[in-house]
Order: C-alpha cells, then structure tokens, then sequence
C-alpha cells in the first residue's frame, strides 16, 4: 500500500502541461498517443469496459427475475437472454451502420454488413488502420453492448404479461433501428451532435431514456396487471420473488456502470484520458451511493420503513443521472446528482401508479425520469452545455422512441396481440406458455 | 461516444504494413512488442483474461446448481468448489509441467514444483526473463483456469447420483494427468502440434471435448438416475430445481468466455494482436448469439414451445463451437457457427436419452458434440487447417481420453463404489451424504 | 496457445538486471517507468483492480444472505447495499484524508473534502501530476474499496438480531473515522509503519482483523441469537437459507481478491512489478484452493461428512491467510498459508460456539483469526519483517479497534437500543423491520 497521497489532479485539461512536460524531461517521453502503444492502450479498455457492459445483462435478468413472482420468472429469463443475442445480431446486421453512416445511408452502407466473411458491416475494401484510435473489433463489441443495454430496459416494465414474440419482434425493431437511429443523431454525428450541441456523455438520454420510452409506451399498450389496480383506486403490491437476486442484479448492473461510463471517455492513450476515467469510475460509484441513501433514508421518513426494492432502484437511479455527465463533476456533486435520482424514484413510483401505468420493476422511473434528470444536469457542471440543446435533444428523442414505439406495440397488438389472456396471466407465463416452471420445488401450489 | 467509425480492419495479417509506417512516421513509433511495454501489456492481458475464465468456475457451478433437483444442489455445489481448489494444486504440483515438458518428461522436470519455495514447478535456476512474451505467473495463473474449466465440465453429467469422494479422485487424475498430457500434444508442442498441424485455437477438442468425454465414460460406467428412463421406453423430465441460477451460470460463462479465447491470443504486444482479441471477442458473442436464437426457434418450431435450458446450451453450444477457431471467421461466419451449436444441441439431448445415457446438465452435446463440431468448423474459414489434420486429432484425444477415463471410472467403481445407494438417491445427496440441504425452508417434504 | 513455456522469474528482484539488459538491446527501449506509459498502466491498473474489490460488496452480500435464514434475507441485504453506499460517502468526505493525512491531520486537511465540487477531499490548489505512480481518482477508487470491505465483515458476524440503524450508524464511525485511523498508521505512513517496520501487503491486519475485530465487539455486546445456545450447553445449528448463492458469494470474493491482493502491488510500470501482480494471482488462488481442501479434507476426518459451509469458509480464510504476504511465498508455500487457515476455521468455528459468541456467518475466525495467522506468516518468507513488528502491530491495532469498537456499540445501546425485540426475532427482521420478505412465495410460513 502507498504511504503519501498525490496532489489532486484539478480537471483532466490541467493535464496537458503535465504531458508537455513529461516530453521535455530526462526520461524517455513515451508519449503514447497516436502510436501503436496508444492504439492498445485504447482498444483494451474497450474490450473491458464491454465486457461490464455486457456484465450488465446478466444484471438485468438477475433484477427483473428477482422482482417478478415466480411464476413468471423463466419467462423473464427467456426475454433476458434471447433479446441480448438479437441485439448482437440486429445490431450486427444493420444497427452499427445505421448508428455510424459514415458517408450516409446509402444501402450499400446499411446492407454491407450482410457479408459474412466481413468483421465489419460496412464491406470497405481497405485495410488502413487508425492509430489514433482503437480496432474496429474493440469499437464494434463496446457500442454493441449499448444496444442491448436499451432493449435489457424495456422488458422489466412489460414482464408478467406480454407475450414472448411479440415482445421479440419489438426488440428486433428496437435494437435494428430506433436505438441506432436516434444514436446517430448524436453520437453518429448527427444533427443533435452537430446543430444543437447536445451533450450525453454516455447515454442518460440515447440509452436509458430510450430504453424508458419504449417501455413506456409498451406499457400503455398493454395495460396493467390484472388485479394491480382495483376499481377503488386501491393498488395492489405484487412482491418480487426472489430479493437476494435483485440485489445480486442491482450490484452486477452498479459494477458494468464502471464499464458503461468509463468506456465512453473513448480514449485510454494520455495520462489525461486515464485520469479522466479515474475521475469517471469514482463518480459513478458516489453517485450511486447518493441515489441508494436517499431512497434509504426517504423511505423511513415516509413509510417508516426502509423499502430494499426502492434501495435498489435508487442506486440505479443515481447511476443513470450520472451517466450524461460522469467526468466534469467533482464527487460531491456527483453524490447529489446521484442522489436526486434517488428521490425522483422514491416519488415516481407511487406517481405511475397513481396514473395506473404498470411498471413491474420500476424502469421508467429510473431508466426515463432519472435519464431526463442526468441529461439536464449536465448544465451544473458542464458550461459547454445549454439549456436549449439539452431540452430539445430531450423531446426530439423522445418523441421519436415513444412515437415509433407506439406505433410497433399498436400494430403488434392488431396483428398478432401483445398479451396473454387472463387464464394464461392469472396461471402464469411460465407454465402457460413455455410449461417450465423457475422453481418447480420451491412455491406451494 | 466517437463521431465516425473507423475503417475495417480487413484482417490481422493487414496490420503488419500498418505497424510498419507507424514506424516510419514522424511519432515516436513507440512499437512494443519485445519490449518492457510489451511485455507489461501481454502479462496484464493474461491476468484480466485469466480472471475471467476463472470466473467460469462458478459459472459452471451456478448453472448446475440450477438443474439439478433441489435435493442435489449441497453436493453440486460441493463438487464444484472442490474441483476447482483440486484443480489449483494438481495442475500446481505436476499438470503444469506435464503440459510443457520443456526437454522431456523427466522426473525432475515433471517433479519440479514439489519445491515449496518455487513459484515455478520447474525449479531451474536461472533468473532470465524474455521480454518477448509474458511472466511465468501469468501463463501459469491463465493456463491453470482452463485446467480447472475441464474438470467443471465432467461434474454437471454425473450429478444427482455419484458418490463425492470418487469423483474427487477422478478430478486429481483428470487435472494432474489426463488433461495436461493430452493438451501437451497439441499446446506443448506435441505431436498433433508438430507432425498433424492440427489447429485448436482456445479448445474445442483439447478443452471441450477432453471434459465431455471424460463425462461420458463416467455417464457410461454410472448409469443413469433411477427414475429417469422407464422400463416402456419413456423418459422422464426431472426438472432443474433455479432456472435463476442457471440462467445466471450461462451468463457467467458467456463472459468469461471472452477471456478464455480472447486471452488465447497470448500477445497483446502489437496493434495487430490486439485487433485480433478484439476480433475475438466480437467473434465469441455473436456465436453465443447464434446459438441461442436457433436454440429459441428450432423449440419453438418444434415443441410450439421455447424451452429456456435449450436455449441456454444453445448460447453454450455456440461459445464452444466458435472455441477451436474464433479468428478468422468473420461476424456473420461466427454467427453461423454458433447455430450450428445451438442446433446440435437440440437434436442431441433427447438422442443420448434415446441411448439411454443420463447427462444431467447435457454437459455432452455441449462440451463435447458441439467441441467436435467446431473443431471441424475451423476448415470453414481457416486455409491452413487440413481435414486429416483436425480428424485425427480429434479421433486421437478422443481415444485417448475416453479410455483411460472408462479405465478409471472402472477401478473406482470396483475399488471403492462409485455410486451412491438407492435409498441414498431417492433422498437426495445433500441429507444422505452430506447432512446439509440447500434450500431448507423453501422445500416441501 | 503457447507451445513452449519460459524460464522462471526468481523472484521479482531478479527483474531488475533484465530490465537493464532491455534497455541495452537494440530494440527501443520503451521503460515505461516514470513516464506517460507507466502512469497510464499503474492507473489502469487500479480501476481494474479496483472494480474487482467493489465486486466484492455483492460477495459479502451474497454470502450472508445465503447463510441466513430466510426471514432475515431481506434485512441483509438491506444493510450490505446501504454501508457499501455508506462507505463510499463517509471514505470521501473524511477517511481518505484522515487515511493519508500529508503534512498532519489539521482540520483543513480532513475537512477539505466538503468543497464539492474537488474530486479530491484535499484542496490543494495545484495540478501537478506525479508520472511515477498513478491518477488520484483511480487512488481513491482503489482505497475507498478497501474501506467498503471492512464494513462488510462486520455485517455478518451481527446478523438476524441487530437494528437496522444502529448498525449503520456504527458503520458511519467505521469507514469515516475507525478504519481510516489505524490504516493511516501503515499505509498512510504512520508509526507502525515508519516505527516497528509492520508488514501488511494487502491488509490481513488492516482491513480483515480489524472487521473481524469490530464484528467481535458487536457480537459481545449483542449477545447471542434466541435459541442458539440452550441451558444445558446444547449449540442449535441454525442452517442457512440458501447455499447456492452462499457459494456464488465465496466465488465473488475469491474473484475480487486477485484485485485485493494485486492492486495492492501499487505499481503496474515495470516488468517486476508487473510479474509481481502475477505471482499475486497465482499465490492468491492457491492459497484460497490451499483452505478450502484442508477445510474439506477436515470436515470429512471430523465429522465424517463434508461440510460445505466450512469449505467455503476455508476458502475465504485462505485468502485472508496470504493477504498479509502475497508476494514473496513460492506456490507451496501460499498452497499452506491458505490451508492453515482452513484449518483455524474448522477449529474456531466451535470454539466461539463454546463461547456462546454467536457468529452467524463466521466472519470472525475468518477474518480475524487467519488474519492474525496471515499477518504472522509473514515472517516466513520476507526477510523483512520482524515478530515484534507483526506482533505489536497486531495487538496496537486490535487494541485500538476492539476498544472503540466496544464503547461504540454500548453508547449505541444505550442511547438507542441496537438489539430487536424478542417478537421481531422469531418474527424474523424483515417481517418486523422492513414488512418485506426476500421470499414471499418460497417459504412455508
């Protein structure tokens, strides 16, 4: 262990004197930026910061698996697991070429990636590689692991009574076109990016957001739970079944964060951009701390008791308001940007219900209330931000994600019907429509 | 998030002119490989690598824990972190050596590591280090968990019926010698390395298939579980007790996977090698993808049902699949690769229940069907892999393998009963030989 | 994969000539040390090391919750997520600058932190960089965990009877003051280190003992469970509610103590240290596989069964065995360090039962007493240390821990109380307290 604390590093831009001075010492400068030393340093935070954002899968599954009754948890898992594999698939076959058009959208872009022998989608027949960035592969699996990220979020909402397909298709569509779409719009280069200054470090709107509309508007599609809510306006608490694997979800999802937000510094080749990802890793872990505390401590105040579920979406919470802007706050702020988001949850839970919207793990909460309140936070700390380009890169993505949303869930449910009947519901997904129960042993009945 | 992609990479054989004009240009070329920075980036890369595949360790222990019945689980779990330590010492004190035998197979090389004070099994005294690859620690630390992964894949088909302490001595045989002298031959230099040119990148045979047949002599010598095949031809289902767990287990491996044939690799001293992981990992999880979805489709298809363990092989299935050879493929390959697992695995569970062979966690069609598969899959994509070269191999190790396994389970089953007795069985493992349950409170009876 | 398999480092010494030899060659040199390249490993380091630790958080959570019973899972984890957010606040607002208090603990130096918009608690108003180690965020993320580690010990040992708040109010002192002080008096320079040459790589004394330490005071002062030890000396074995997950919590903490015992090397900057983080690894992993055998080996001899809450138990006790000296001991070496803290927790475990000191989860032997083992086993293979210096170091900080520890807990109880009622008891805490089951459908009630 060190014995003597360094010298606080002010911001990441007091940096750069630091390197230049590095350069003009006795030591080898070994400056490693833009040659091939940089180029490993960066493609291999890529590979593990995607691998904690793949990590976070596993966290979604563990979360919403644990937060539904048993008897539809294995249809839970199904959703879990087999939307993760269509977004490495969809995501593959157009979204990463819908999300960087490069030249434009044009089908020879879009459609490249249909050649099987290709890494890449786009058939470029060249072999330049760019030294001052990261392998194609590295970039590819990273921004891969976002996508699947948005569509993890919307089935925690729907869970308990939509159909498996349905809900599948939707994914399709979701993770082949409406996320990379509008991911393009700021992080493709585009108009958001370009004309309205928009500013999501890492994706509090162009993931969670995103994620939070779909599931919002699946969610007026489908209706409530039978029972949940009874004629007298009395709502009816479904207890989740299995709290350790909530809790086991909520820390996987806390731990992948690390990647979600650090990864997006996108650079690992100067000391400043490390730095910048040391100040990015503990400010998202404050910031969760601040969002998982409030809910403790409001949940006494208000129930008199401390309520675990909303503990756990608190520290989620807190760690979506963190994510449009990780870098620029020092950890107090972090810690109350974080901690907002808490609050937010602990009332916007009892809010849905009381509009009789049925949101079974509380993903519009965190995902969408907390996700608008990161993206406007980034004004706190950020002065490049402005309140406009903030405000109107929030309504413009969230009016396309709902209203694109909207419409697949309305055509869905015409086509081919999004729920279950009530027999089926009031049985469970699990037996009446996989005939697999999670726990065959353990539930009495 | 970046603004423009990248150009591809068309393969890793391109970078090398790439290197080359970064060497030539007016940056600091910085070029690492056989240099301390190399060296300090492959050895870190065996060490994140190595940790996620030991991770796989208690992947494999969550998913059979999650298919066995809840009267088994204590002892699953037990085996499980059994082997595992087992594995650590075995591979210590003489796999090590016998997979690298350097100059031959004496006994002081192979008897080495009995040195206390060594952390190399070898005790040469010579203190020189080649700044070329990677620290002893390092290697031995990485090829230590695919020691320990083999001997996991052997527990999950002998469950629910195998008595605890022969399966132990299985493992120490397995790990200090079946595995290591097998893998010899291929990794140490060996002859199906030297004289087949046979070609197995991260394993499907030397790994894979090694577990699977080790399994299936035991399934072969053990018999199934009492109950499981009927007199009239009918197989009953005995359902996994935490479909959560399993469920979480494939996610666990599914990670780690990225490590055990991303690290495979063994350098990542140069932009092409690092590209190369990067293709890698991309590589793995669209071929755990592509397993899984035909998995979800070919159930639903036939059964008008998606069946969540078969799905979750499926993912299994394609990771092994793309096992013996995840480089050169490209996305779309990778993908199809991993189907072609997937559906494997779904025609071959319910043959080896026509066969009567009882394979609890269907660690064969996985490990070892799916291995074959891919190692045959390399021919697809890989020019310099022969169709002799990879037969033979995979006939020899076969060979070799299943019978010195049979060998074993033989003379354990006559020296000391290699299965527990009937009584034993219907009670479970856990109050029968352990005293312990699992779950205590959530079962009935 | 490799083909052949390098000499073997010495020991890390041994390191130095070759990297002088390096630096010789022809090729560039690339000595990354005290530049740009070896800040941006040594950081990088931490925040991989670091996310390793924080992983540990949902081992602890894991672990306890399975070894509890049922009606007192929700509570456990209530109190493992919220001191893990606990600690991140407290560590940042005081104990880091009380941990490492520069030129002395003044009330600017500890209260710096309060500025919030610093990312470092001390306000020093400069930039500078120190290119020979590492970024100050990737520092305080690294050491923040080790603080949220000392908490998490104390959690189990106190669990099914302790108050919700008193407890975390106890770990308020814990993380902002208790732990801080005594590490500063190691790691942060103080007189154990700089007087009595105290030997502690990764905290067998400074973080396990003195949770274990905390956890004894508690358990002291709280008394034992109703029903635990009858009258007539009988102990009740109160089984655990779900072993499954207690297993998944032992693979994550053995998981997170490559990062413990790893990071702590401090330094990733040059082919030693580097090759020293592998011997780490590897020490680290036999050792933990050195406890579990002996622990299973030992149950068998004992008691005629295996035990696997003890194996488990072993295995952490291994790891907080070789946490005092990862480095220096050769594989055998480590492979016995663990495995005589195997053996302690096999004999501790009833030995505190015959205390009547009811520890639920044997936190205690675990953490305390194979971490006084480890701390003494030291002097087995460095040179360096002294048994006055082990041993004062270990009674001075034990002392000091136990001390404020005790008075702590008593003023708590009573001011506030710190104990359930008997009816909350045998109701179970997360009926009484919180009125949410973790396993509302399971449990036959």
């Amino acid at each position: 262990m060190k014995l003597t604390k360094l010298l606080p590093l002010a911001a990441a831009a007091a940096l750069l004197p630091v390197v230049a001075f590095a350069q003009d010492s006795d030591v080898a400068p070994l400056a490693p930026a833009g040659t091939e030393v940089g180029f490993i340093f960066t493609t291999f935070m890529f590979l593990v910061t995607g691998f904690l954002v793949m990590w976070m899968g596993a966290g979604f599954s563990m979360l919403e698996a644990g937060l539904v009754r048993s008897k539809n948890v294995t249809m839970q898992l199904t959703k879990n697991i087999a939307l993760f594999a269509m977004a490495a698939v969809m995501y593959y076959l157009i979204g990463y070429n819908l999300m960087y058009p490069g030249d434009g959208w044009t089908i020879t872009n879009v459609l490249g990636a249909f050649s099987l022998t290709s890494l890449e989608p786009v058939g470029v027949g060249t072999d330049a590689v760019d030294l001052t960035y990261a392998s194609v592969g590295s970039d590819f699996f990273f921004q891969l692991m976002f996508c699947a990220t948005t569509a993890s979020i919307v089935s925690g909402t729907l869970a308990e009574r939509i159909k498996l397909w349905p809900f599948l298709i939707f994914t399709v569509v979701l993770t082949g076109l409406i996320y990379p779409v509008q991911a393009s719009w700021k992080w493709g280069g585009g108009f958001l990016d370009a004309n309205f200054g928009f500013l999501d470090f890492a994706g509090s709107t162009v993931v969670h957001s995103v994620g939070g509309w779909a599931a919002l508007a699946g969610a007026l599609v489908l209706g409530p739970r039978i029972g949940k809510y009874t004629k007298d306006g009395k709502v009816n608490a479904f207890p989740g079944s299995n709290l350790t694997l909530a809790t086991l979800g909520t820390f996987i999802l806390w731990l992948g964060w690390f990647g979600f937000n650090g990864g997006s510094q996108l650079y690992m080749d100067t000391a400043g951009n490390v730095a910048d990802i040391s100040r990015i890793f503990a400010n998202t872990n404050t910031a969760a701390a601040g969002g998982a505390l409030t809910a403790l401590v409001l949940t006494q105040l208000l129930y008199k008791k401390v309520d675990l579920t909303m503990v756990l979406n608190g520290a989620l919470a807190g760690l979506v308001s963190i994510t449009a802007e990780p870098l620029t706050p020092g950890l107090g702020q972090a810690t109350l940007i974080g901690a907002v988001g808490g609050l937010i949850v602990v009332f916007a839970v009892p809010f849905l219900d009381k509009l009789k919207i049925d949101d079974v793990v509380g993903a519009v909460p965190v995902h969408l209330f907390a996700g608008i309140w990161g993206t406007i936070a980034v004004l706190l700390t950020n002065g490049d931000a402005t309140i406009g380009g903030q405000l109107i890169s929030i309504v413009i993505v969230g009016a396309f994600v709902f209203t694109v949303s909207l419409v697949i869930w309305l055509v869905l449910k015409m086509v081919m019907g999004i729920r279950v009947d009530e027999e089926a519901e009031a049985m469970g997904l699990d037996r009446a429509e996989l005939g697999m129960e999670a726990y065959p042993e353990f539930t009495n009945g």
